[in-house]
């Protein structure tokens, strides 16, 4: 018997289902609003497969021998779950993603009472989010936004754009409620805001007036200070419509002195130099740029230090196994869970795919399942390896060479000049010495060549030429014409 | 008249001088660790073309019309100055890359006196750093990575690694300090490292005493509780010491359960996920690791919005010009000057390359002179361009195909099966049935060509065979041999 249960609708936590549908044949269950989008992210083919089953927060269900109750967490996304998991051995505790929001945008706190009780039960062991492990004191509640909002829609004197994850449902109620306030309609941009905001709608997880909400062909042609659009694109990924509006290459519309722009969201690790150019190219376009290094205009969804310490200490929890972070947020989260009183051998710091054991209340980690990164490129899932990666890498580097030579079966001598292109290698006007000198060194090693091993030679004599020459390791391709 | 004027001896205050020595012909004029840190970077051929004059602080030179006063400023590398430029049109001031530490390390904090007295003559513009306009307060003094050392020092139970800057000339003499409170003798690990503390020491710079210093292949002999090895690689650089004790390819030593590596650091932005990765990677390895994000071992060279709003009020310039950051740095920067008192008109938000003119006390804004980045790739430099780069961009994205035909003069038929390599795109194994189809596409255009755009046509039928199966662009290169 097995299940996939699923948290919460975040990309990080859906995206892959759809690829392993195939391998895991099992039922998946999730709140409404996660169930409804990850149906969207199915075909109707792949739905019917995935055998999706609705379950609520309070609610319990039996998997085999587990037993799991569901409660609700906080997070950046409505209609999170947090896991009890009753085992033969004891009962499990799984945060999900979470925050203790106080006052979340919904009006739904985190299930503190159903966290005590677990406490008092006797939890064998946690896991728990490790995101902001490194983060001190508090995560803000979502309402600090609005202030930020109200400050932006007060001062903007045109237009005002809000970019935002597409997921992030409660900072469109948020963007709502200062339309409303400052007098201004409201569109939405962008496939995927379109279609999540139709559904959390109609799932009521969030309710905008009727009358707010122009679509964006109407809200173009209507007086810039009375209109909010709000859009994807927060990552600085190029063609996303923040994207798009940075390069000057949005069909639609463009943006304009007199936007107000405002980056309701913080760089995912690793974007932050797409994000802060397109930040720059914003300004570049005349626009006014608001985001969260200068005013509050996003929070993490993720608990800091002294939730994380807060969970740790309500749940009680014998054994301790950070999760969802980098190496280095598990340890600094493990710190954590040692400061709280936990044993430190009851602490697993593991990676993904690591067994863990409990037995008798004891725990012990087992082997590595081995396994990795599948990289989906295109329509191909798994087929780009670690060998393709290099090669790409090489390319990306110095670029190629390619060498075709016709050579005379009889005599072994070159019948024409050998024909070189190039690609990222060398700007072409500057390079006819050189690719001189490589001609001239193919003749020298076609006349010297003895054996059969004629194409590795070049191949090789090329290499080192184009190094001396230029310190650069080009990717090096002998195509040979016999006859 | 020309000149050129080092502020500071950091890489990108540096780095490109020796690339433009010969369109420059200036003599350049730097402090004395400025003026050695940079001759390290020459060869004995450029220096003497180079021109080189030292200066001091509170000295004056004279450049044609230009009378420039030096005054010192605190910055993350000992001797940097400010420049007061005394023009026919009125006093300019430039900050250099400049912070306000009232206890900086070497005793020698930024000189307060001068710029009130350039305030008292009258300014007509002020140039400043603008790299942490979007940090509000102050920027810490030096002197609160002093308690953070104590802790890790304290703590440590074997080897102390600190990674930081090259050009960190403070933090060496800060972690001396450190090694002599807790009995641990100090080894210098990596060549420019090395070369730095020599430059710093030989200078007066730093004062380390004879004794505390070992060379590293002493330190590894030593207790590892007694050392502590200082390094770079910061930035998760490959090739650096810290990138190479994270991927265990540093030949002289690795990194032991045991160890403490601190990262006495910041990520330069664009660099976090490297940084982050060879955290991670050090942790793997079963090193403790401290980083800024956990303990203050770390803090910025540059002003922070207080610092900045005290230049602007202590120099009271009639206009304002921010300099050193991206533009959305700039634009930040700007508001603070607004908020100062600085009339708007009096405020030039410009990108570098941009003309400012001032003619009777008043500013205008010029041409841009056209200019960019000039890429120096291997020993090349300038000679990749943006068409290179897109090539190497779809390179590194999609791979290549490169295809052979033999193609009969008489009949234009195939002579024999077209020969087909890869590099980059998918994994041969798992690419039979695509190159057969591949193969089956030649023959059909060749067998359908009329013309002699042949080559075009095999490119792009062969590239939209390849998107409609894998959804992917690979750059396709067709070699034809025609007999």
């Amino acid at each position: 018997m097995r299940a996939i249960v699923v948290t919460h609708g975040h990309e990080d936590h859906t995206g892959a289902i759809h690829h392993v549908l195939d391998e895991i044949g099992a039922p998946i269950y999730a709140t409404p609003l996660t169930r409804a989008l990850l149906e969207a992210k199915l075909n109707r083919n792949a739905q019917t497969k995935a055998g999706l089953t609705t379950i609520q927060a309070g609610e319990t269900l039996d998997v085999g021998p587990f037993g799991i109750e569901f409660f609700h967490v906080c997070h950046s996304i409505p209609d999170g779950v947090g896991l009890a998991i009753n085992t033969p051995q004891g009962l499990l505790v799984h945060s999900g993603d979470f925050k203790f929001d106080r006052t979340p945008v919904d009006g739904w706190p985190t299930d503190f009472d159903k966290l005590a009780e677990l406490g008092q039960r006797g939890v064998l062991a946690l896991l728990s989010d490790s995101t902001n492990a490194d983060k001190r004191g508090w995560t803000p509640s979502e309402r600090v936004i609005d202030a930020a909002f109200d400050d932006v829609f007060r001062r903007a004197p045109g237009r005002i754009l809000i970019g935002t994850f597409a997921s992030l449902i409660s900072r469109m109620s948020q963007v709502a409620a200062a339309a409303e306030r400052y007098g201004r309609s409201m569109a939405f941009v962008g496939t995927s805001m379109i279609e999540n905001a139709r559904i959390a709608r109609r799932l009521g997880y969030i309710n905008i007036p009727e009358e707010l909400i122009v679509p964006i062909d109407q809200a173009l042609g209507m007086k810039p200070s009375k209109v909010v659009l709000m859009c994807t694109g927060t990552q600085g990924e190029p063609s996303s419509i923040l994207g798009r509006l940075s390069s000057g290459t949005n069909r639609q519309f463009g943006v304009e002195s007199g936007d107000t722009v405002v980056l309701s969201s913080h760089p995912i690790p690793g974007n932050e130099e797409m994000v802060h150019r397109t930040i720059n190219r914003l300004l570049q376009r005349g626009a006014d740029v608001i985001y969260d290094a200068i005013a509050p205009v996003h929070v993490s969804g993720h608990a800091s230090q002294e939730e994380q310490r807060q969970l740790l200490q309500t749940v009680k929890p014998k054994h301790f196994i950070p999760i969802h972070g980098e190496l280095r947020h598990l340890k600094q989260h493990a710190l954590l869970a040692l400061e709280s009183g936990i044993e430190p051998e009851n602490i697993a710091v593991v990676e993904n795919g690591t067994v863990i054991e409990f037995r008798q209340g004891r725990m012990s980690i087992g082997e590595r399942i081995p396994g990795g990164y599948v990289f989906v490129d295109g329509s191909g899932v798994g087929d780009i390896g670690p060998s393709i990666m290099k090669e790409r890498e090489a390319l990306a580097r110095d670029g190629f060479v390619m060498v075709h030579l016709q050579i005379d079966q009889k005599t072994g001598r070159l019948r024409s000049t050998p024909e070189i292109e190039t690609r990222g290698f060398v700007t072409l006007r500057d390079a006819d010495s050189l690719l001189a000198q490589a001609r001239t060194r193919v003749g020298e090693v076609v006349a010297a060549a003895k054996g059969d091993d004629l194409k590795s030679r070049l191949e090789r004599e090329l290499g080192k030429l184009f190094y001396a020459e230029t310190r650069r390791n080009p990717t090096v391709l002998i195509v040979l014409s016999e006859r």
